[in-house]
């Protein structure tokens, strides 16, 4: 039953693509059912928040064919009342046999209470199949639920040799139409988009999401501006609802600087300083609680070494051109005041992908066991 | 016809490949003999400089079976003495119907004359099989033939971030073994491998190949000094043959570092300068007229930039390693005054290998046509 389990579990998966970047502030989800002679009864996914689960789209694909047969679902079965009702109780009650989930969820009000529910019910259950893809599917989810804070994806574009501008800031265009195209698919499959000021004053971006059809959710865009010198006229303010540009200032920006960006609409939020700049582990905790569960950190440099620092970051994505421009002042990727080789922040499998010309590599951020010593120190928690 | 040509071509290659890094002056050149029923008769490779060419190998290994077949040649094969006899004559002395060859070859002493040879000889002839597989397979070769200067390959081997260095100036090791090893396969393909005189004192590399197996050659250990300042103790000048390190030093160098490093045995290089700094074409020129016909340039990146600011760079292959250590001050693989991105030196298709947990990242130089407008000043040239 082995390689039965696992197909149909691989088929859960892609079924759980097909929401990706329109569920949070809830995870991926996909469900097959099979019916008792071990024919596939109906297909499910979570389409977007506030739409069913899953494994009740796929049920009600059942009917009656899921009597005495197997719910593959790659997380587990929900008991709690959220924006619909609890899984558990409708999936006993679809006569179904048979539970096998990749993922146990992490959610403090799941965490196995709904396979154990299905268990005292009389189901088979079984976990864990394809964990390890379930869990890279929703790698953001499940960081943002272990760390009570978004999870964070720094992003960059560079040059072969490592410059994300040239020497006067320059930065347009260092990656083709495939990549730029790619890194709005990026945006779109998290909850907000972050950038320091200095973007903003020097490209002035939108930090929307365009892709070739309209995209049905709108991250926040974020600027991080200690001192609030972000224009009223900031084509990011205006690119959306203006309320969904968020200002995260420091304690005391400029009056001038607040009377101006409130008439815009744009969301202010004022947050603590650490070393005199906006503190991250407080604005990720403020975005947290407005269930942003992904961000994509944008830069520049000094920005990207800032969520390092923290030890606020969980994956890079960086696009990588076919050009050379140099400079010693041209700046890279990571600026800061950087640390030594033995002390790197450590990367797992580099991920490849080709885009046009362009290559994006991907990778996530290694954490080291507690005591090891080498790390940044532990980023602030928000409580 | 056509496929068994491509087929037998092909084959012609992959023997040529087995005598990389050892033939030089000479190019990479592979030939298989097909007796007049579609056999193959014999095979061979230019093993080494001053070793039989490979049409010579294969019509041995042939004999009487080459008569009324067809030879398969990577290069037209050669009309003048050399350190070996030409070729055509023992073609046609072979007796072979016909001959196919990739390319011809670019040696002014050549050029064309070996094919038409054969032809006045009676003999079919075919170029241009695999042609562009076969000028890839010499590119340094057909470079330096054209250019009458080596082939320049910058290599660099960097963090995710772009840094090729930590702001510490550490930079061991930035790459895991896999990385590593591949560097010394990159070396044993070349006749030099060049750095600055910065990068000596910092790192005292021995700049030898060191490969699981003793390699046969010993590609020159250069070294971009001005003003001498490599010490004498230096350890690339002991790694190897004395004489083959090679100190390129401007018109005055003090005499005390001359004496110094005179009584090494090293191979001082007197050149003219260029902004204060060894001009670049003059040494190429130098290195050209002792049979270099490919370089590594192995930085730091101010070397780099020199060479890319002189229009003299072939190739970039870049190890990334999945680390971050960040730094506006940490070095990256080019640097120099840098240039606007409008201007960025453009690179051909990245060729992507994965070597343990690091990726390779190769591509060449793309040359625009005269005029274009967007390039570095034309290289000063030898002559």
């Amino acid at each position: 039953m082995s390689g039965a389990d696992e197909r149909h579990m691989r088929r859960a998966l892609e079924l759980a693509e097909g929401g990706r970047g329109l569920t949070s502030p809830n995870p991926l989800v996909g469900a097959v059912v099979v019916g008792a002679d071990g024919r596939v009864v109906g297909e499910g996914l979570h389409r977007r928040a506030g739409a069913p689960h899953a494994e009740i789209e796929a049920l009600a694909a059942a009917g009656a064919g899921a009597h005495g047969g197997t719910l593959y679902v790659t997380l587990e079965p929900c008991t709690h009342q959220g924006r619909t009702p609890p899984c558990a109780p409708a999936v006993v009650a679809a006569g179904v046999a048979r539970v096998v989930a990749a993922l146990v969820d992490p959610n403090p009000l799941v965490a196995g209470r709904g396979l154990e529910a299905l268990g005292r019910a009389g189901l088979a259950v079984t976990r864990g199949v394809l964990a390890a893809e379930a869990a890279r599917q929703n790698r953001a989810f499940l960081t943002a639920m272990r760390e009570r804070r978004p999870h964070v994806t720094l992003k960059a574009a560079m040059t072969l040799d490592g410059k994300i501008a040239d020497v006067h800031g320059g930065s347009r265009w260092i990656t083709g139409p495939m990549a730029r195209r790619h890194a709005h698919r990026l945006r779109s499959e998290v909850d907000a988009i972050v950038v320091g000021v200095a973007t903003v004053l020097r490209d002035d971006p939108e930090l929307t999401v365009r892709l070739d059809t309209p995209w049905p959710r709108e991250p926040w865009r974020v600027v991080l501006d200690t001192t609030g010198r972000t224009p009223p006229r900031a084509r990011l303010i205006a690119a959306g609802r203006p309320e969904r540009a968020l200002i995260a200032v420091g304690p005391d920006p400029t009056a001038d600087a607040v009377a101006g960006l409130a008439r815009t609409g744009a969301t202010l939020v004022r947050c603590p300083t650490r070393d005199g700049r906006v503190d991250l582990g407080a604005l990720l905790a403020d975005l947290f609680a407005r269930e942003v569960r992904a961000i994509l950190v944008e830069g520049g440099g000094e920005v990207h070494a800032a969520f390092l620092d923290a030890g606020l970051v969980d994956r890079v994505a960086v696009f990588l051109a076919p050009l050379l421009v140099g400079g010693r002042a041209a700046p890279g990727a990571v600026g800061g005041a950087g640390r030594e080789l033995k002390s790197a922040v450590r990367l797992g499998e580099l991920t490849v992908t080709r885009l046009g010309d362009d290559v994006l590599l991907e990778a996530d951020v290694l954490r080291e066991a507690p005591g090891e010593g080498s790390r940044a120190p532990a980023p602030p928690r928000e409580r």
